[in-house]
């Protein structure tokens, strides 16, 4: 089957301009004015609306295993619900447990993903450290399509990658071409404030912002900036949520330094003010690390945006229903980590973002979509309507409007954080891999269509890097 | 004529990928693999060499008359040199007299322009004010192709725009969707300098550095993008030469505000040092304004390049013999400000930048052709390889090398701030229109081959803009 | 007569330390433990209380004409109500007008204030420049205790300095040895934006902010500490009210530049909504410049003084009646600026300051007294409790409260911006000269009493500027 | 005995006077014009020089066991040429071994310092955490005149701090009033950037600075501060040396939190060059962590100084003699890291900071002395030429010189890292405890005259943290 897509605009994060678009075969065949459609092919009319590159969410956590239980979203609703939502497709983490073998979680989570219904690849963690986890990481650069590793600064006695496990993952990471990248909370001072609310018998989830503010995020990643630039790694630091992390990597920027910040669509739009919500299943249905901020790291996130020091937006989608969030009711340490937001997170941003003035659509297609392609090396197939690309197109009507609940989203859980919020922006047709997979609020999705994406190692960023090596030979010397 | 491009890897600024290109007509009519050359074509083999869309010196001044007599260049020995280096189009300066129409200054440069080689477009000045030159500004952009006013903050008692003046132009320029640049140079703090300086005896080109010290530039800076921020234009700040400068601009920046920054091939390479040269020729064949700096800026500038606060790389070519830098002997306020580079800041720029790993080959597209072309609104006609586009390319030779001199230039006035730079990675061959006019090392410009190119106003930022409006309705108050 | 003040803590800029105090002859004599009290003298019990030097407050406007009419508070009302709230002196500004001799405007301003009942000293305002203001500051620095000149950037077309002036008239003083003051604000852009405003239809007081953006101060202070760089002289800036102007400063300072910053107690306390006030004798009573700030603008405040970055309080003093404020009634602009505060200054920075841990004793000792002495080269005779130095002195009740209102205010002018408020920590008692003149709310100022304050030249960081000539003499070159 | 200094100019922090002063029976008695001395009084003629309070080091190493030895400077020796140099006080590092409980730690080093010839007093070091290590600080502060305790950020696989220590240390200093302070350097990167260079075979001294670039310190600087700001404790940072550690400093002070800053005289004037001489005893010689650096951080550090955000001054003096030193012949890890300087710092910093302008006389006092002593809560019985306070004083001849030299020097070790450099402006006589001990050159110093000074827990800073708590009770919720 081939689409034609008739009578839109066509928006890349290069420039916008008026061309119909065909699709056959999975891939994006031909641009252009007037294009002709074959018999079998379905028109989508998108007069009025913009045809954009699928949106890529590179942060999102289907099918995680927690305490016995597992998030309410598995691959395939999870990556319907980003089809739903216009995003086409997801990097997803794997997680070893420490002392577990890489390569073992990495065929675990393989596994669990072969119902998704969109493309979806994976950042492997490394919450440990010894000579098999040098080893898988080489093994998974070269022959499992992997090029990004990821590494918890939080999570003290658990999946904390202390500073030993920084530089030795970071450099090895260098050595394969593949971009580090970190969540940046100091574990240590979380837990120490955690203990001191329980402590002081502030145990709900108001206690949960308290127990992470912004400098304990701002210091991990400026640690992480650091040791980056000591070893010349290119460096991604996901979900940045305040002004002071912000701040560290524009100052890091500046310098010439290559590090990529990440935001999700809730620190842009969500304050903290929801924490200290009387309802506990409201409140806790909130938490997440980094928690919401307050107000002014919302106007900070979006700075950052426009002034290209933040990157991708992403949504760390990790769905727990209410049962599952009780598990903290009397201690906030307990409360399982994670929001949704697959699903919303283009609305969102068009909304708050281009319908505002904050970006323009090109930066729009950037921030969703084109730049994570890029930072992640898989560029051009991903990131833009180009022929020859995938065939993964969202059609977005700029006057469609939606008010988004839980109660009608494709999502599970239950619990929606921008519940209540009515988005001006909207998907009118999701196409994913050459098929027509959400229209006009049907969606169509098809468990196991998705496929892995292989990112190759060593993007462009890489080359430049090898030629600046910082740990220079010293001068010569005669002793 | 066509011309087939062979075995080369084609630049862009999001990507480099393997495919030969197609010219016919002047414009880009294929690219993809194994093209077929019709009988024909011209075919040049580009194996082993990258294929890039032509340079754009967005910053040059040929014909430029100054104390009865002119610069050394005009459009056609400028623009030839320009396709010599790689650079296929230029965009020049009208400068009017103060009280003279801009209309008419307009079309007298566009005179001189006719006999130009290669593209060029023009920035018009705004050196006084007065109701003609707000009806000017808006026949200039609705019906001449500009899209970009300039405005000296420098040359008190003769061209320097004041704040009044800054104000209005700005404004108008926002209403017209046209960009506003500034020469970023406190006048009164060089004009004082200068004074106490030839007070003091100190009357050789040494002076020039004394005279306009980095917080001169830096001063003006701050002042344009602070009236920028206010009124709630977009602004483009030429020659950036300094650290000073450039933190003004990476803080509004971080600030999310729309501020473009422009740096000079011969500002990246070059210290001031050479004012302190005891040979007069070689000391005030340097001078220009703002001047060369200590070498801790040129560091931040490339910082700047790397970090995306600094967005263009131009020339301000501006070329004098050294009978006309002579008339400042014995005052150096009186050595005509102006230096070369037209045909030598690509190679300079890839040497210095890429060959060192500051930057990838496709950070060097942007910032020597495809961000010009989007800040001033002709992308993706210029700065891009791509089907549809003016067929203005460089084949670049990674491996070959060039020493640079006056002797072997082809551009006038005898003198060269890179003299005796050996560079690695020079253009092989220039295609100007779909014509070839340079090719290993011979020039095959042709005079008034040129083609004025219209800039059409209010490129995408402006509309974000509009929808940000910073001077809101205050809140209803009941008195 | 001489006052013993026994049993209280001393608080000093450096220290605080248990001691009795004994004044005589107008001068403290002697600092203690168990001072005996002659016959003659009267004992002041500050069993619990803290021992100040009394207040200066370096910027008020007392008696100063305006369109025919003249401030509520003259010299003596004025230096009234600072000593009920415990500051001891003032330094006013004398304000030629245009054309107006240096000279005549000193005198007639040194004739207002005979009758003062506190002491006081002037800055002068340098409104235009020609020989005689060269020659004038001369004379005021070598004989009349002259040794700070104010320069308004605001206030097109009526006493706004342009940058010629700035920088004669920086470049004399530093000849003088006398401290360049500047207002910051951008006068082109605010006469810009109350012209776009009145003609929006935009008339009330809520139009007053809007016409002065924070951005607006900024790059006044930005400019004036840029021409101060480039010349080499200190700097102070006056009622620094926003974040931006204070990175202004702390970059500059960060840098070792000698600048330094005053803030109001008004812009540390009070936000921009009273502008909105739907009563219009409300909100004109709170119009002055730069307005009242965001409270994100407030917190940087308080960060300012306590990095040292800020340096001095004072409040700007400048009263009017609600008569004269409803100049403005039908037009923003006309509303005479100016609000009142040099009576509550101590108490509320105290409160807001002290009793929050912003502040300690010793550094509110800093910014409302010790810093302002050492700036204005009066220290130690102001600004200390020692042997030798001026007996004024606040004994300070930190338990004491009082609930702001005009209604009890001595000041004149019927409105007070801390309309209300209920600060905790106030004077229990105030010596001026060595006379008791303030004792549990009973003011006993005498009409007279107050005696001008010489202030020399050259204050010691004078010495340090000329041994780091920066506009340094070229290396030699041989030509 | 006592002493009558005469004819002298005092200066302290706040400001420059002419008077005498008396000393008698250790402490300063009278200061005033014409003091009369009385029948057995020693005067010294101080016409044309400036009397200061005495240097205080806070940063030595004296009698420092290392690797089966001992620094060359003992305890006597290190004071006595402390004394030479006009420093009358240090405060030194008790360094238990991990595992070693804090008070027997601290005895020892009490006993190695009976022998001063000039008063002491030390921080002591957390190497390590248990309970014992948490009831010894409480002791420490309690009863012996402890109020600072130092962290080793460096040096991995001995006495490093981690983050759980630092956290749990710091609170525990909070509790007690005592400051913390850290040696800031990432020591998981320096170790692997020490195991790098000697794989690459970088060997000598040459790799010293290599393997300690200034990331590593800023990281850590950073890392301590955020540590800090989290639990609300002021912080100390030693012997900071480059910008990027001082910018992290000068953020978080123009942010309002109460870090201070300590710079080695070494740092504000020797660079890193040293380290590639061909001479391995002259190279090895400057071995010290943080390294020696390029010279833009030493402008850096002045700035640093001149704006407030540098506080102190010290030494890090820890002597080894070229034999020690020589035990890293073959691997640059194991040169003992030390270097001399507390005879040197005042007349260093005199000559590169007051003869340039850099800085006044008073704020050389400050950053020499009266800083340390109100940072270390001993203030004014140090720090000030004041009634009242130790007769440790330092007669200053602003036009005396000196030429540095191991050859001549009072101190240990056989080298000097300044030797050759001529100061001017050097100490004519050193009073201290109220007796002479260095007069013109001749040094008398009394071995075991030195006494401890105990240091006061909760100096006022400590007051103002207690009333700005930062983990606030949160809103009440109603669940």
């Amino acid at each position: 089957m081939s689409i034609l897509i008739r009578g839109g605009t066509i928006v890349n994060a290069d420039r916008e301009f008026r061309a119909d678009v065909l699709c056959e075969g999975g891939k994006i065949v031909a641009i252009g004015e007037n294009l002709q459609a074959a018999t079998a092919t379905e028109v989508i009319d998108a007069g009025g609306q913009y045809v954009m590159p699928g949106g890529i969410d590179p942060h999102t956590h289907m099918n995680l295993p927690f305490m016995g239980t597992v998030t309410a979203d598995d691959f395939y609703t999870g990556t319907a619900a980003g089809l739903a939502g216009g995003t086409t497709m997801i990097i997803d983490f794997v997680i070893p447990d420490p002392k577990q073998r890489l390569m073992e979680a990495y065929k675990t989570w393989r596994g669990w993903a072969e119902k998704a219904a969109g493309d979806y690849s994976f950042h492997v963690a490394v919450t440990w450290w010894d000579d098999s986890v040098h080893a898988d990481m080489g093994t998974l650069v070269r022959d499992y399509g992997v090029n990004s590793f990821k590494h918890f600064m939080a999570y003290k006695n658990a999946i904390m990658a202390d500073d030993e496990v920084l530089v030795k993952s970071f450099s090895r990471a260098l050595e394969l071409g593949a971009m580090p990248t970190v969540h940046a909370e100091n574990g240590e001072l979380v837990f120490q404030l955690q203990q001191a609310l329980l402590k002081k018998g502030i145990t709900g989830p108001e206690a949960h912002p308290l127990s992470r503010p912004p400098m304990v995020e701002a210091e991990a990643a400026n640690r992480a900036i650091s040791i980056a630039n000591v070893l010349n790694t290119p460096l991604y630091i996901v979900h940045v949520s305040c002004a002071e992390s912000l701040e560290a990597i524009t100052r890091a920027r500046s310098k010439g330094q290559r590090v990529f910040g990440e935001v999700l669509a809730g620190h842009l739009t969500i304050d903290e003010s929801v924490y200290r919500h009387p309802d506990f299943d409201f409140a806790s249905g909130h938490v997440m690390s980094p928690p919401f901020r307050s107000k002014e790291h919302q106007a900070a996130l979006w700075q950052g945006l426009q002034g290209g020091n933040l990157h991708t937006t992403a949504t760390d989608h990790c769905t727990f229903c209410a049962e599952q969030k009780g598990a903290g009711r009397n201690d906030f340490t307990k409360i399982p980590n994670g929001c949704g937001g697959v699903e919303d997170r283009m609305a969102v941003i068009w909304d708050a973002g281009v319908n505002t003035g904050k970006l323009t659509p090109s930066e729009f297609v950037k921030v969703t979509s084109a730049n994570a392609a890029q930072i992640f090396n898989i560029y051009p197939r991903k990131g833009t309507v180009a022929i020859g690309a995938d065939a993964d197109i969202v059609v977005w009507d700029p006057q469609g409007t939606r008010t988004i609940s839980a109660k009608t989203q494709f999502a599970k859980g239950g619990f929606n954080v921008f519940e209540g919020r009515t988005v001006k922006g909207i998907p009118s047709h999701t196409i994913s891999g050459g098929k027509l997979v959400f229209k006009q609020g049907n969606l169509m999705a098809v468990q196991g269509a998705g496929r892995h994406v292989d990112r190759p190692a060593f993007s462009p960023i890489f080359d430049a890097l090898g030629k600046s090596t910082k740990l220079a030979e010293p001068v010569a010397v005669n002793r």
